[in-house]
This record gives structure tokens, C-alpha cells and sequence, in this order.
């Protein structure tokens, strides 16, 4: 399988990092928290958007400095070059993680919101940021749960065959192995859900 | 040539945008400040990354929300996949776009620092944000000063041949026929550069 996550080595030599004035130290001082990315995974129906949506409201209404990269909103602007074969997939998620990275340089928290189904990709966008700065959020419910919501009408595709390498029917859900947080989303709703990721947020977030 | 730019079709059909509750005009309201982008283009040694430097740092220093999309700090994360040829070129300026654009969306003055050569290319960057969001910044001196200056030796690479495709040499520079700001880099140093676009900054972006 194709792979841009093991390129790591740079097209571009010879370019040299400007180090500009204005750091991610002295805006993480301006906004008075720390950035960091809030790295929702799960599958789809599983309630990342909701959840994320909660919380960013929450955050939002705290004070905090947000953005929220949703994979419906990215894709018709930055990654609409890119359709649903696995190289493609890959390189979604790793042009979302490289832009979250730029975000919590900017000084945000970035929620990112993808089903981002492989553990090399999150393990991708956990190693391109500092070690404090990435929070892994397994959004879980089980299939059958994310399956009969199916809001966005896609299981009955995939089962129907009119979609193809859908995770969780003909494509493979890789569940993380240590996220920093696991919600139930089967039992609680996203309130609840973004309550316990704020609850972890805010000591995490602070100077 | 191949153009990516064309390309505004996307390929991911069947997505449907989804609103998030908080907006770009929430985050507008709690920064005090609308966002925009200010998109500098100029040849290589023309000041664009100097200039940016000290707008931000006085833009930074008077509360505003900031970030700096510069060539050489993209190329290491999200553009490292991309090359020199025009068509990498090309998607390199519409990733940054793109990227530009989300940053606007979470409420941020965005400056960007790229040769950008092509008027298409500005042209996408200006489309793709709203009509007042988008400030084109000439950073306008002769090829000659920019040659003598030279601070990466990358025009004595390019006369020697060891670099192909430089603007200004093997490579066309197309000048903005209708940018909101022109600089004279080759008469003012970057301190005033940065407060000339201030100056039209200030009001532009006031509630």
C-alpha cells in the first residue's frame, strides 16, 4: 500500500526553518492557555462531530481559543484534490494533521473530528506535535450502535454496495491502544462526552 | 500545463457541509478584530519574509491574533510531499490557500509569505475568502536589487544553472495588476513596510 506517512524526508532540501518573532511561547502567553490538538477518532455514527461540537462551544464559552477541522468541512476546500482509496485516506489525514500542527502553533486548541481509522496516521499526527500537545479521543460505540444511527445514511450504502472501503464493513477500524481518553458514546450523549474531555482539558491546557 | 487550480469540482461528492455552532463571527466577537488574510507576493530577496515578520510582531503587540504561513516553514510539514515543477508549485500556493482560509475561519490575521508568481494563483487565494477578507500586498523591487541582495544565494544557484525554474531567471513573475497594498521594498526597510500595511489594517479590520 501506498504510503506518504513513511516519506519523511523532505522534497524540498536546501530549505532552511525561519524562525519568525512572534512564537507559539508568547501567544500561548497572550491567550492565557496552552494549544494543543484534541484528536477525536472513531467510526463514523460513533459521535465525533457531536462531540466536538459540544465541546468547542464549551471551550469557546470558557474563554479558550478553538478551531475544529471536521472531515466533511476539509474536504471541500484544502482536500478536495483527494477521493476514498487508501492512499487518499492517508494523505487526508496526514494534510490534517500537518494543518493542526500549524493551528497549535498558532496558539489554538484544534479538534480534529476524522473516523482516521489506522494507528500509523494517528501516530503520524501525535509525533509531528510535542508530546503534551496531542490528546487522543477514541470516540467508541460498537458497530451496531454507530450502524442503526447511521445519520448520515452511509452504512445502508455500504452494506448495499453503492459504497465502497467503508470502515467498520469493508474496511478495517484500528482501535487505539493507549488514547488518552476513551468516551462511551453509546451510553452518554455529547454533552456529557465533551464534559469529560474538558474535564482532562483544562488542567492539561493551562500555563 | 497541469492546474490544479481548475480543478474546483470536487472529488468528494455526497458531502454535506456541516455547521458548527461556533462561527467565524463568535470568534470575530471575542478577538475584537475581523480576520483576513494579507497575502505578500514578490520576487525571492524582495522582503516579503521580513516584512511579515515585523507586521506580525507589531500586529501581535497591539492584541491582535496572528499567524504566518512563510515557504520556508510550510515546506517542511504539510507541503514536504511537493517539488518545484509548476505543477507542485501550483499546489503548493493552493494548500496554502486552503489553509489560509481555515485560519480566517478561526478568526485569525493570517499573513502569508510566497513568491507566489501567478496571477492565478492569487487569484484562487482571493476567490476562496470573502470579498473583504483578502488584502494582496505587492512587495514590489526590481529583480536587480532583489539579485544583489540575495540572501539565500539562490539567484547565483540560478545563473549558474544549479537551480531551475527560479522566478525572476528561468521562471515568469506576473505582477498584481489591482493589489490593495504595494511596497516599496527596495527604498523602505521592513520596519516601514510593516506599518504601511498597518496602517490600511487597522481600520480594515475594526468591528
Amino acid at each position: 500500500m501506498y504510503s506518504p506517512l513513511s516519506k519523511l524526508e523532505p522534497k524540498s532540501t536546501g530549505i532552511h526553518l525561519r524562525r519568525m518573532s512572534v512564537q507559539k511561547k508568547q501567544r500561548t502567553l497572550k491567550n492565557d492557555h496552552k494549544p494543543c490538538v484534541v484528536w477525536l477518532t472513531g467510526l463514523s455514527g460513533s459521535g465525533k462531530s457531536s462531540t466536538a461540537d459540544a465541546l468547542e462551544k464549551k471551550l469557546h464559552a470558557l474563554g479558550y481559543k478553538t478551531y475544529t477541522l471536521d472531515g466533511d468541512n476539509v474536504r471541500h476546500g484544502l482536500n478536495n484534490d483527494l477521493g476514498f482509496t487508501d492512499a487518499d485516506r492517508i494523505e487526508n489525514i496526514r494534510r490534517v494533521a500537518e494543518v493542526a500542527k500549524l493551528m497549535v502553533d498558532a496558539g489554538l486548541i484544534v479538534i480534529t473530528a476524522f473516523i482516521s481509522p489506522f494507528i500509523a496516521e494517528r501516530k503520524y499526527a501525535r509525533q509531528i506535535v510535542a508530546v503534551d500537545e496531542f490528546i487522543e479521543v477514541f470516540v467508541d460505540a460498537p458497530l451496531g450502535v454507530c450502524e442503526a444511527r447511521d445519520p448520515k445514511g452511509l452504512y445502508k450504502k455500504a452494506r448495499s454496495g453503492q459504497l465502497e472501503n467503508f470502515t467498520g464493513i469493508d474496511s478495517e477500524y484500528q482501535k487505539p491502544k493507549n488514547p488518552e481518553i476513551v468516551l462511551n458514546s453509546a451510553k452518554k450523549d455529547p454533552e456529557e462526552l465533551a464534559d469529560q474531555v474538558l474535564e482532562y482539558l483544562i488542567p492539561k491546557t493551562k500555563l
